[in-house]
């Protein structure tokens, strides 16, 4: 991929912003696809407070408000990474990008957290190259249409095959460029042997502390850890989802004990300078769905499929649904 | 007892109100304390609108707002009944009735939910009769100071001794003039036997209707229980603590099996004509301290107690002290 790549970013929020900004940056063509910010990006672009990358304006190269029209002139991007929510309760996510994809070759980026997020890309895009991210950031998008964040950006990432032995001599080139564009960008960019652990480490904190932060009734994990029966309520749903993971991945989740684990990952908060609160929260108090289904509904059917009890994850996803009923 | 009964009733909400009330018809005299309606019960008297005993106004005999101003006459009290919330964690209930108690003849009366009410009375007042009651009735306490109720007021109660052998006959006439109080009063009583067991048959039901309604984000139990997930809940919940009830009782709650006896209570909700609030979400969406204490908190001290594992109330715990303390 000589040529200069033409990205497609989908969904302006604090993680498409951040990430378009980079890749822009980074030399990329970025054009994005949003929606509630779509005058704010094509007037005057989104500015950035960063304290690693500096202060900086985003202005995508292209500011589309649907599929159809950023596929308009023909154009077949290189990538399409999709920054939005995981919603497969409300619409497939697949079918939401259908539009944008006129090519195979178009490789599909999903920066976004959940469990079987893939399969109704992988249902739809079956020849698409598809690569599965996690997303190591804490950023805000801010009311006055600035993205503020803190710590560095990390992309663990990997080409998505059911069957890993399927990876061919073409898989390892397209993540190898993907990995390239992203070091261009100043991200730090991984590739990972085992994406699902990796993924279910993060889960773990996301599916534990992202519920709480609701059902608490706002609260960032700083100030739950400093809550003696937070803290207890955050290690012990935690522990069920490691359980889960475990079962699934038929291997320990960590290279440590369990519970020395968690209690290292929750350090992590207890210590972060920056306290924001978590995305569900954030969409809670803003009255839009939150993101239940991959986070916790995708692990429960896990869970119950390998006879793993865990009724602390099922009160709260009871409780999570029935609030957001009530909410939106 | 053949004079006019004397009667205070400490806390002038929806039960207060509506026992007081019926108590005066019965033909005692009523005192009542209260508070944030004061000047409403001593100037025009609380409104009741009930589906069985009628229309009425319950004009208490005499208003107070403190203990100190209930016996400034020297009054001995045949009874006090308590019909306050239990709010241990903030205040000792025992000692805020302590000033209205100049005799040791006084009965006093605890018209109140939860486990382990009476430790502070029988610490304060070893020598009092101390009746413990189960108050079945779906009250509300209007905002234009009237109180609606529409089932019959039923009142399961028993002398308390902390060892059964200890009641002599004395307690056995306190227990009857009580019951004929009550039964003069047009008001449900029934004398029970084996107390506990009723109470922890209530305290089921509340334990996990009550924090459900309040995490829930503020449904009626007729509500929940057209949710497939809340029932779910409701329903583990309660079975949770039917485990700790046999494990304290050393013998089964129910006298058909536990999951059929939870259906048919739950029923009872489903097919209850009247809508209402839980107390404890009346509380929240008022900014009162909820009576988690001595619902949930002493029960999972029980439980902890007897190694009974209790994940599901845990949880709800833990989210009911958080969100109390975001609320007051």
């Amino acid at each position: 991929m000589s040529k200069q790549p033409t990205v497609l970013v989908i969904g302006l929020g604090a993680v498409g912003t951040a990430y378009g900004w980079r890749i822009q940056q980074g030399g990329a063509k970025v054009s994005v696809i949003c929606r509630s910010n779509y005058s704010q990006a094509s007037n005057a672009g989104i500015e950035i407070k960063s304290a690693i990358h500096g202060e900086g304006l985003f202005n995508p190269d292209r500011v589309f408000s649907s599929c159809a029209q950023s596929v308009a002139d023909g154009t077949i991007y290189d990538y399409v990474i999709v920054c939005t929510k995981s919603l497969p309760n409300i619409v497939d996510p697949a079918e939401q990008i259908k539009d944008c994809i006129l090519s195979t070759k178009t490789v599909i980026v999903l920066a976004q957290n959940g469990m079987d997020i893939e399969k109704p890309f992988v249902r739809l895009f079956p020849q698409n190259p598809l690569i599965l991210t996690i997303v190591y950031i804490s950023a805000t998008y801010n009311d006055d249409h600035s993205v503020s964040y803190s710590s560095f950006i990390k992309l663990e990432h990997s080409i998505f095959k059911k069957d890993p032995l399927e990876v061919s001599d073409i898989d390892v080139q397209t993540t190898q460029d993907f990995h390239q564009l992203l070091l261009a960008s100043g991200i730090d960019s991984i590739v990972v042997n085992n994406l699902n652990k990796a993924r279910w480490r993060k889960l773990a904190i996301n599916a534990s502390v992202n519920p709480i932060s609701v059902l608490s009734g706002g609260y960032t994990s700083g100030e739950l850890l400093k809550i003696k029966e937070a803290h207890q309520l955050m290690k012990a749903s935690i522990l069920e989802i490691v359980k889960i993971a475990e079962a699934v991945l038929d291997e320990p989740l960590y290279d440590i004990p369990s519970e020395q684990a968690v209690d290292e990952a929750l350090g992590l908060f207890a210590n972060s300078p920056n306290q924001v609160p978590s995305s569900t929260l954030r969409d809670y108090d803003n009255k839009k769905p939150m993101e239940h289904e991959v986070i916790i509904r995708n692990t429960l059917n896990m869970a119950k499929k390998h006879k793993i009890d865990v009724p602390i994850l099922e009160t709260m996803y009871a409780l999570l649904v029935m609030k957001e009923a009530k909410n939106i």
